[in-house]
């Protein structure tokens, strides 16, 4: 059994970026904040915070990551999908403090505890939230079009699925709200907490990915190594060369072959690989069942060998001279 | 200077409640999720999950609390206001951690990391957000209307405030839209959680204080104490016999009397303050300025002697008998 301790010599959280907009419309809204409460008269006009991005960060008692870990979690989620697995595991945020690196877990602008304003122009769009069979046919955890039912036995997945099928309702529970012309403004979010840490790895998952590149071509510096949990995209071919001192890992799960839009995602993503390489950039493209670790969904984090995943992340991590080895490694299943 | 140690056994997240809805309406809605990514089509029909809320949970390797702490936060806030104050100074959260307590941190439903679905009928109506002023004028931060302004030399407050009142502009960066009609479905979620962590001790906020009284109506049996933080309103008066059981500790800071609207909701609370204590309901109020306490915001928790207030809490829980003096009592200021 997996026994955690963490022992931690600081915990807390903040808010960083964004900006403050003005609505100039008069309207006085009458609102009761509770059932038979005393009325409050809002007026609707004024300034209001917009933009701002949540982050949670721990500090491990003896630090032994060289640069503190930046979590970027994907599309539709939040920094929770690092906490705890929907069928209770450790998440990887408690594997990464347990072998004692500072970490830094985020909400993207605009989503869960970051917050978000209607009076932002970037969020006059309806949201986007994902119908219950969406992720399930999307993140290779059912097996394509039509595998989601609303009857969990009736559901199709992979055999060999490492993602904790019977926990899909429970992993639903934490997608949230998303809008799709935030790019710019969550890039900017980053970009200013890192400014505000300092130099840093970054481990990012799909959308977050193709962020976390966007965010190294402009600040390379800052970025020590950079962890690329199946980018839903690669970054900007012609700032490609900006990235020439960052290592990059690139890790993939199994059936991206046998899914379309995926095997799209994965050549399209390969060109841009080819572009870092012509750079001589140091990146490594993982493809799990290469290596015998068959199985993943799209959900590498999540899924049932994430402990595993996790492992061969911070050894690389290890390997490209990130940790401090002044003590024997904790955690971990391998 | 305060020096934080937290062990922990385990700490993580999960999300709990809520149902789903379907959504009958035929509409496809082309989406890209990322500048030039491949497209989507997202068939809107469907089932969504809604309603659920979020919970981050913290048990110390050494418990001492005979019971959980839930913390409830206040309306347009969401469980960040129990973590750090906005002037980067430890949370309450800390404090009970450090004092080996169990703590379970929420955000009520429809706020923060609980997500929200457009599906829900309770979320059909225009979402609240504060304006940056409305805080100032309403929380007792600045001295009543008209005290702020956009510019921070020009912000009126109490010449005495605990209110970190230079970190003013980086506390509203925290608060979150929410809705007025959901009462009803976030003192459910809180039911749900409640019934499956077992009994417990709640710590509430403003509106969170009025949940409270009306989540304890419901599961007397598993409130074992309730502190409430300056209540927005007091609980159902038919409804009073039901807590007789339950210890309560009413905290309330100062300038109540100078502000209409606070005079107002304090003296429509003691209204049902008198009903409870018809029933022989074991019930401590404590208007702080009566002990010499000056100068408290309605943000008790993140006022500048906010670690002042939390011993007293605690003291107050220990006098109840709900914590195991197996060791000195570490952290607190005083």
């Amino acid at each position: 059994m997996y026994r955690l301790t963490i022992k931690l010599s600081k915990m807390g959280s903040f808010h960083i970026g964004g900006r403050v907009i003005n609505n100039p419309v008069d309207s006085i809204r009458e609102v009761s904040f509770a059932k038979n409460g005393v009325p409050v008269y809002l007026n609707e006009k004024g300034t209001y915070q917009a933009e701002q991005m949540y982050i949670q960060y721990f500090i491990p008692e003896e630090v032994q990551g060289k640069y503190p870990i930046v979590f970027i979690h994907g599309g539709s989620m939040s920094g929770v999908i690092y906490e705890t697995t929907p069928d209770g595991r450790e998440g990887w945020l408690n594997y990464f403090l347990e072998n004692n690196w500072i970490v830094y877990n985020s909400d993207s602008v605009e989503r869960g505890r970051s917050g978000w304003s209607p009076y932002s122009p970037y969020l006059s769009e309806k949201p986007i939230v994902l119908p219950k069979r969406d992720p399930y046919e999307r993140y290779r955890i059912g097996k394509g079009t039509n595998s989601y039912s609303h009857n969990i036995a009736d559901r199709k997945f992979y055999k060999n699925s490492q993602f904790p099928v019977e926990s899909y309702d429970q992993f639903v529970k934490q997608l949230v709200p998303r809008w799709v012309n935030t790019d710019e403004i969550i890039i900017n979010g980053y970009i200013e907490l890192i400014k505000s840490i300092g130099p840093c790895v970054i481990i990012a998952h799909s959308q977050g990915g193709a962020f976390s590149l966007n965010i190294a071509e402009e600040i390379p510096d800052l970025i020590k190594a950079l962890v690329l949990i199946e980018p839903s995209m690669g970054g900007n071919m012609n700032n490609a060369e900006r990235l020439v001192d960052i290592p990059i890992y690139a890790v993939y799960g199994d059936y991206i072959k046998q899914d379309d839009r995926w095997k799209e995602i994965y050549s399209k993503t390969n060109l841009y690989y080819e572009k870092l390489s012509e750079y001589g950039i140091d990146l490594e493209v993982q493809e799990l069942p290469e290596i015998g670790i068959e199985g993943n969904s799209h959900m590498l984090m999540i899924d049932k060998n994430n402990m595993e995943i996790a492992t061969l992340i911070q050894n690389w991590l290890i390997k490209k001279n990130m940790y401090k080895k002044n003590k024997t490694l904790s955690g971990g299943l391998l």
